[in-house]
């Protein structure tokens, strides 16, 4: 497709994707579409010659939008949020375009150098500890990010032979990305210790000091401590000082998932969710959740490079270059498991400058006055009881009847098309998350779903 | 940035990214940036305010461009091409501003059926074996695809606990990312066989039997077997049917990286590159290296499922969902070291229906016979030699004059700023590769380089 056919063609593609955000919010937020439904619409085999660039896009449509479920639609509140947005797509299509590779300085010392100084901005804007700048990376997800916690930590601990006396610890609230990366690790989930949380769900940690101790004193090595800061279920804060503490004077890395609450710390007032990572040796969150910068961009500091990245360079001679062997630029390739890597950068760096920082604060304050906002009316039910602080724009309630009252009002919501929730069930309780976070919800969208919560009950 | 907006600002992006493509021939191929001198471009820190978009997009040519290599370019020869392409290009932005998650089908069925479907459309279109249908999955690259194998391989010969005594083989010539794989995994460098190779590169399957065999002797597992067909280097074949053998015999898992010569398998001609996948347990290749889907795009092919998703399935409250409990959908999330996943098969579905399968065969055939031609002219100069065979469109040669001659030619080449190799070195000897696989590429611009090599010989 050469530049002429491509002005055209992009110009078609550029127009439906407008068209598709002018119809996201009349359009059933959930797809209702069963096992095999898309595929039946598919032919068995790939086409022989090319097709009109035309019918392409008309099947978009056709196709595949009654399979879509729409993360981006004012009444998506199911998960957490996974913002896209118009600059951030936009850095998409350009980075597609250029197709340039960021796996070495050397390949394209724009795509690491932008990469540097948007981690940098970040860090800066997120008022993190000193020792993250200039030790950011972007990774396709906070499960990448904190396997390559774990990987640094596995080495600084004395690498794979010591393994199989290695433990780690997070809490039972922490998200399942943490279990994972201590898998592929090679942790067997016998040495995974998950800390019991408080009433708020928070980590306990004077259970994670006793059980690092207990280990100790079995002459195990505690290396890892996952804490996190808004937990998937309800975004609850584990204490990460104190937390912090236990880690550190035992010797255990400290890691720190802010997958989604982190993006909040850009506004002064929430910076509480800082707290104690002095003490933290990496820091991981996800721009792509709650940042307006399209999935994948995850961004992982950390506090020293070295240990992340001799677990992970492997230098044969193909890839050897003088800028590399000068010591004098940074290879993203030994920050990550993969060897190739997308410019992703440009995304913050367009969304970082059309909306600039004041933007992305009124984009992360309005959602938090609509939770405060849903908790209160919430508190003010009496058939509703909150089942967990709202902290930053995550609600979680339940109906007071129990559990199949709760199911029924849910089943309601996602019956409607006008809003989706998923739940969380936590000793045996079932709990209504409502996640706020899409640009393009309104207040009078949290209206429209507490009108459907009410009627439900 | 709303949909009226984005349809003003996206047709500018379209129409940056198309004037790109029209002066990509004239630009240095290489950048020749210093380290620093983008980052010495940019404020320290983020905007307060939202800038004008223009400004930005204007910043690609100021600020961007100096510091990109071009990897799309008619002259770019270097490493593996990673192909971009328009239907590519558009496929990405659609993906970006639809911003589903394909962590499960309940997520987005469209997202998970139109990748099983599209990993079908392609397995029957490069002939590969049919226990390949409906068990592949599409990865962000290579590297992340032979982990996977590396993690379904420890868990079926075991799991972590046997992990002390598992043995790895794969060749000398073999790509880092086996390596890489193993180390993330757990397998100590000790633990991993690098097995000699042929005067053709490829991998003793002898030696590998022997080596196996020790192994097993000795108490240890053998679990892991990495063959490649089209290494690195130089596009050497290790002979599949041999090695998987000696693997399949020992119970070990043959995986094949196929990453860059796997997609010529389209050509049934070059359906040889397929021999020996009967015996295969995983096969990964990459779209978008040579086969004009843009990166991130690899393509993991597993015979037996279950020990893949037994490896990497964690199942937490909030992601249970009806349709997963049912076993009647695939989750991709199991089949992967993330959680989260963009929406990859669109660029797949917009290129093969795009181009159609003999668009597809065409822009392959043309870079292996126009290979086939510049190995014809390095052998007729008796100054050169040819250093490995060319199995596909890589020439890999050398001055007979040394390294200090070989690297004479490279310099002159790369300063040239019409074209830019990357070299590799075996035994000791300096080799030029020259990787032919650009779309942009025409015949004229392979007499170019050879005619730049030919003055500076």
């Amino acid at each position: 497709m050469g530049p002429e056919e491509f002005r055209q063609r992009g110009y078609q593609a550029v127009d439906w994707l407008a068209g598709y955000m002018e119809r996201l919010g009349e359009l059933p937020v959930k797809s209702s579409a069963e096992p095999g439904d898309i595929r039946a619409m598919l032919p068995a085999e790939a086409p022989e010659h090319g097709e009109d660039f035309a019918d392409v896009l008309g099947d978009l449509d056709r196709v595949i939008l009654p399979g879509i479920t729409h993360w981006q639609a004012p009444g998506f509140f199911a998960y957490f949020p996974a913002n896209a947005s118009g600059p951030s797509a936009l850095a998409d299509l350009v980075s597609s375009g250029l197709g340039a590779q960021g796996m070495l300085w050397d390949t394209g010392p724009a795509v690491t150098e932008l990469e540097q100084h948007m981690l940098d901005w970040l860090a800066a804007a997120l008022g993190l500890p000193e020792k993250f700048r200039g030790n950011g990376v972007i990774q396709d997800s906070a499960s990448s990010g904190t396997l390559c916690a774990v990987l640094a930590a596995r080495h600084r601990a004395g690498g794979v032979d010591a393994l199989p006396n290695m433990v780690a610890y997070t809490s039972e609230q922490a998200h399942s990305s943490v279990a994972k990366g201590l898998r592929v690790a090679g942790i067997p989930a016998e040495r995974v210790r998950f800390i019991a949380t408080t009433p708020a769900y928070a980590m306990r940690a004077d259970h994670l000091a006793y059980e690092i101790v207990q280990d100790r004193n079995n002459g195990l090595i505690p290396f890892f401590v996952a804490a996190t800061v808004g937990t998937t279920s309800t975004t609850a804060l584990d204490p990460v000082a104190e937390v912090g503490w236990a880690a550190t004077n035992f010797d255990a890395w400290l890691h720190v998932d802010a997958a989604f609450a982190g993006a909040a710390a850009l506004c002064p007032e929430m910076r509480f969710l800082n707290a104690g990572l002095e003490s933290a040796d990496s820091y991981v969150f996800n721009p792509h959740k709650w940042m307006l910068a399209n999935f994948d961009c995850s961004a992982l500091y950390v506090a020293d490079r070295a240990s992340l990245n001799e677990a992970l360079s492997i230098t044969p001679e193909y890839l050897r270059n003088p800028a590399s062997d000068s010591g004098a630029v940074v290879d993203y390739r030994d920050w990550q498991v993969p060897l190739g890597r997308r410019f992703r950068a440009l995304k913050l760096w367009f969304v970082l400058r059309h909306y600039g920082l004041e933007g992305l604060r009124a984009h992360i304050r309005r959602h938090i006055a609509w939770a405060a906002e849903l908790a209160g009316w919430v508190e003010a039910d009496d058939r509703f009881e909150l089942a967990a602080p709202t902290v930053v724009s995550l609600v979680c309630f339940n109906h007071v009847g129990g559990n199949d009252a709760t199911r029924r009002v849910l089943e309601a919501v996602n019956q409607s098309g006008r809003a989706y929730l998923t739940p969380t069930t936590i000793d045996g309780r079932l709990i209504l998350r409502v996640a706020i976070g899409s640009p393009q919800t309104e207040r009078h969208h949290i209206e429209q779903l507490w009108n459907i919560i009410q009627s439900a009950a």
